[in-house]
């Protein structure tokens, strides 16, 4: 049991909690946005992140401190802490993102650890192998066997009470990413970072990413908090929470505003093709574009920066706020269609709605039915999955219409839930609002949950439905007698 | 010919444009909020709507003004202007709302025309009747009618280069909204408030909503500026700019800070109810929701007025900004998942889609495909509709895979705009991106567009497809040769 971090609601796999960092006093409510400090180049000061954007954690890399002379003495004189001059926790890489990029790091997981511990990280980071998408099974198994062995030794140094990394690869491979998280778990390290899956989001590809944490997660345990290791940009810090990450950290906000890139929770723009600022941050209530544009380099940079992190962080409040009422899912609709990638994102992670199924509350703000999507919900097949375990006797009418005294029972039919007894009508999911124009998808899943009922129970149905679709009627079982009540209702 | 408004940029019925009011000597841009100022109370000063916020326009009501003593002295000294010490343009209301609301009031047209040009305002407005919704045809066409003989005396009355607004009613009957906006058209005044629709929104009926506007944009000419009045909710004014509405106005954002409710584009929360502020604007930067709720009554209420007004124009910026690059509809598509309603608002919208795509640019942002409402939008729909006036001739293919040389004509077929010449590949809309996982209604319409090729040709037609779904199959003209690409492939 890892006494660091508990989750306290959840929505879905998406959860709020806290995580304790001891070296650094600092309770972190999760999920939570680490900004990433580049030690040489900071483009907003440390403290300005705690004070203006109320960061409490961040994010720095030891390996660049310890490769660079003059960071290297400082850090270790001062600490950390001093150095950057930020009063939360502090987090360091260990330079494995390096030896993804240059093939080579001349540090090994024992000194780096040693150091993060020396110039006083409350949360390092072994050497991990960041195998990237696509990659073979046999390099990518051989690989996760290396960074295994590191977990191991990382186990062996003794950092305190510095809380340490534990990184979670695999690439694309979902058994792999599995077997990774098991084992990650099994360790008695505290943090869990999936790993290397930048270059999926690089490329757009969401629905995989969606498939590698889903993995991941199923081999961590619920007590691991988890960082959705270089994820950045607002619009997919709601769907990557309702898979269940805890941790995200951003060097978007400062990497694209150097090339006068505006990030938004609905995709990412360029200054220059903006002709109004579609944001209510400061920084945009208090400039036109054109105002930016003509600042010098380094104060439009920083402008932008701000609002990247303005958004950002806004959009974690946002994450957490919905998690707290229950309409996390509702969230990820919105952001769904940020771009056809995010909805790409979306639909591979409602092919994993029994996976979030298991940890969603039973109870949360009104289920609001906004798309097609909406029929695939956790909530929906957990109706579904009730449904098969209730047994009616008898001549069952499903039905929504009014109830009718010639049958032994009377259920209510709503699309996308289905049947349910009427007794039920004002709990949770069953309160949900629909819209009064629905999609077939919508329909669909209604019958499927006549469907469900019927498998396990060996009552006589009648369905009394008002005009569905013919491609839903193809769904209820044969033997369920059919009435339309479009036309005889009043 | 009316030159005091002018549409600059069209997406859908949307369009960017600029309404001269001359007696201001002010052009608004538009799509515009013009926050409503209470003359007895003012919540936020008209000066810090114009610097803090970029206010261009605003509205106050004449009537209000007109029967308080104080007021109306003061209003007639100074003028209103200087009254309310705002520099930008000014509408004023006639008593049509209190007309509404309490069943009487003690002016006429004439009277209350005078007196608005008397204080100064630079938009006046005649007593019109606001017909509610669902009133019979008969109490519709009759308040309708009076109002029609109030536009008639407001044409008479000399009120120099103010300009006039001519109110369209005709409560939720289709037919009469778009008489009263031909009617409206045909009158010498200015600006078209379509009235009213204060109870649709509500009752969350944004379906109905989008239908009177629909018909009433039907009556209008293209060079009219539209009002959607008392349309103040930013959650709806997307989908509102995309039925071609140019104004709105917002009481809520002093109202709702009263009861201490809280904006945001995907509906209203309650402060109570937030344990984080979901928004970067500068109020929710600064404050937690403890902070806010630990303020006296009056300071709260500003604050969170402050907050209303900062997610109002942000997303008036962001509307705009929208218009300007082409992807108004994709701003719609995400705000579509605020609520069930708002769906059902999208989706009236798409039954408008032949309307919508008349104004619609030839050449936009990429098309981004959504969610299974995009399947129906004006581009998917033209495209059909181009289909039909082309015939190719003899063997053709239409195939997801490559070209065939035993075929006369190789096209590319793609959902969900279906089949199109190879050459159009890299054109608008043809470019759009689509999510790897693709919904039935993608393939239902591409399946559609190869019907609408097969109907205006005599060519004999194979379609190659890569595993539709048998429904949408089922949607291909029976004379179109099948093939399943399928597997075949590698």
């Amino acid at each position: 049991m890892r006494d660091h971090f508990e989750a306290r609601d959840w929505d879905g796999a998406g959860r709020v909690g806290r995580l304790d960092v001891p070296r650094a006093g600092v309770t972190v409510e999760t999920p939570a946005l680490l900004p990433v400090v580049n030690p040489n180049i900071q483009t907003l000061e440390p403290r300005r992140m705690e004070t203006e954007f109320g960061a409490q954690i961040l994010i720095t890399n030891s390996y660049i401190i310890k490769t660079s002379d003059g960071l290297r003495e400082d850090a270790l004189d001062q600490g950390l802490h001093d150095l950057l001059d930020f009063h939360g926790a502090i987090m360091t890489d260990s330079g494995s993102f390096q030896l993804a990029e240059y093939g080579d790091i001349d540090v090994t997981t024992e000194e780096i650890l040693q150091f993060q511990y020396d110039i006083g990280s409350d949360v390092g980071t072994p050497v991990d192998i960041p195998t990237p998408p696509d990659a073979s099974r046999e390099q990518a198994a051989e690989e996760l066997r290396t960074t295994q062995e590191r977990l191991g030794i990382a186990e062996g140094v003794d950092v305190g009470d510095m809380l340490v990394n534990a990184p979670v690869q695999g690439s694309t491979h979902a058994d792999l990413r599995e077997e990774a998280g098991r084992h990650a778990a099994s360790t008695d390290l505290d943090v869990f970072p999936v790993g290397a899956v930048v270059p999926l989001m690089n490329d757009y590809r969401y629905g995989d990413m969606v498939d590698v944490v889903a993995a991941a997660k199923r081999g961590l345990d619920q007590d691991c908090p988890v960082h959705l290791f270089g994820a950045g940009h607002p619009m997919m810090f709601a769907l990557a929470a309702a898979m269940g990450c805890d941790l995200f950290d951003s060097a978007a906000y400062a990497l694209y505003a150097r090339d006068d890139r505006y990030l938004t929770v609905r995709g990412t723009k360029h200054l220059d093709d903006l002709e109004h600022l579609p944001c209510p941050c400061p920084v945009c209530s208090e400039h036109t574009p054109a105002e930016l544009r003509a600042l010098g380099e380094r104060e439009r940079g920083d402008e932008l920066a701000a609002h990247n992190l303005h958004v950002s962080f806004a959009e974690m409040r946002r994450v957490r706020q919905a998690i707290r009422t229950g309409s996390l899912m509702e969230l990820v609709e919105a952001r769904a269609r940020a771009h056809p990638a995010m909805l790409d994102g979306y639909r591979a992670a409602l092919d994993h709605a029994e996976q979030l199924e298991r940890t969603d509350s039973a109870s949360k703000d009104t289920f609001f039915y906004l798309s097609g999507e909406s029929a695939r919900r956790p909530e929906v097949v957990r109706h579904h999955e009730r449904l098969d375990r209730l047994a009616p006797e008898g001549d069952v009418l499903l039905t929504e219409g009014d109830n009718d005294d010639d049958f032994d029972e009377s259920w209510t039919v709503e699309p996308p839930f289905g049947p349910f007894p009427r007794a039920l009508r004002n709990t949770y999911p069953l309160t949900a609002e629909v819209p009064e124009r629905l999609d077939g998808a919508a329909f669909d899943a209604a019958a499927d949950g006549v469907a469900a009922l019927c498998a396990g129970s060996d009552a006589a149905f009648t369905l009394a439905h008002r005009d569905w679709p013919e491609r839903a009627l193809a769904r209820v079982p044969e033997d369920v007698s059919l009435v339309n009540l479009h036309g005889r209702e009043h």
